[in-house]
């Protein structure tokens, strides 16, 4: 690293966040991230490796926590009582970024390529988290099972967070989700007779 | 269309297929392909987009499948119950096909592309799947749960089937793979007290 610089990371976050929101991820290049953030562009290649990993920079975080969560939690909860507290933590952190995440999320959702790398990422987060259930002693299919279940109940609950005008508590709209997966998977809440068409 | 030829688009996917196991996906080219078939690269691009698409080329009717057959389950279905009547009918149609689903599994494991390319289309029969759950009068986010419910039973049950030296019967599977999921969700099956470490 060379000299010193402020939270340089931040300010490269914040810039291209808001580029990215002003003209589109697309329309936007690092030279003019690096020069909101007043630093360089060599500065911005020291963070990230590209304009698209400013977006993806916290997902390393995020899945060590979910699994260091799962692989911590009391061996007397069932598997899907464990991948729930893992997403849990990570919904609690999410939450913590504030406006970033809500502002990442409508960044991701103009551009094909994002939403295919996001994606890709979610399918990495519920394959490292049916491994960690495996190495407390789950069986496959369970361990896969609950792991996809677990992360169905997070990506329904942070689209609703997302979407939400006010947001909510998201560790709670993930909490009530696992229950309205519970019931949809006993057969509960038969098809309204009324079709929709 | 040009002159007749008998089942070119047949004789095109069994080439391409041979061809990408014998040499690996990246290293077969179109003219390569439509040679192995006795064809013209002319015929192989009035069949398909590119060497990639040969490989989704089922991706459609499979969706087809799946919605016509949730959209006409009874109504008495719950949805969740619909939602496995639609992976099944997916599953059994896989079936149909023998030995070249099995190998199509093969090639796309060996790519970095074709394994984006399979999550793309998985999360779009998810997204059908949902949209058709709704039109029957499902509320979200039960319908999106019971989507993303049913496409990871699928999920499951096919890697299974696919990594079974002596294939079971898919549309069994995937009926097994919703009654694990629903133990599981129910909090079955407690984490064993001996660890793998």
């Amino acid at each position: 690293m060379g000299r010193w610089e402020p939270d340089a990371r931040g300010r490269l976050l914040k810039a291209a966040f808001e580029l990215y929101g002003e003209r589109g991820f697309d329309q936007t290049t690092v030279a003019e991230i690096a020069q909101r953030a007043g630093l360089t562009e060599r500065t911005f290649f020291r963070h990230f490796a590209d304009k698209r990993e400013v977006l993806f920079a916290g997902a390393g975080a995020l899945q060590d926590l979910l699994v260091s969560t799962v692989a911590k939690a009391p061996e007397s909860m069932t598997p899907i009582e464990a991948a729930a507290a893992g997403v849990e933590a990570a919904g609690a952190a999410i939450q913590e970024t504030g406006q970033l995440a809500r502002q990442r999320q409508a960044i991701v959702l103009t551009s094909a390529e994002l939403r295919e790398r996001e994606l890709i990422k979610l399918s990495s987060l519920a394959a490292a988290l049916a491994h960690t259930l495996r190495r407390r002693g789950v069986e496959e299919p369970e361990a896969s099972l609950a792991a996809e279940a677990g992360m169905a109940v997070f990506r329904i609950a942070f689209e609703r967070w997302v979407a939400d005008a006010a947001p909510g508590d998201l560790p709670q709209l993930i909490r009530e989700s696992l229950e309205r997966l519970k019931a949809v998977t006993a057969g509960g809440r038969a098809v309204a007779a009324g079709r929709r068409e």
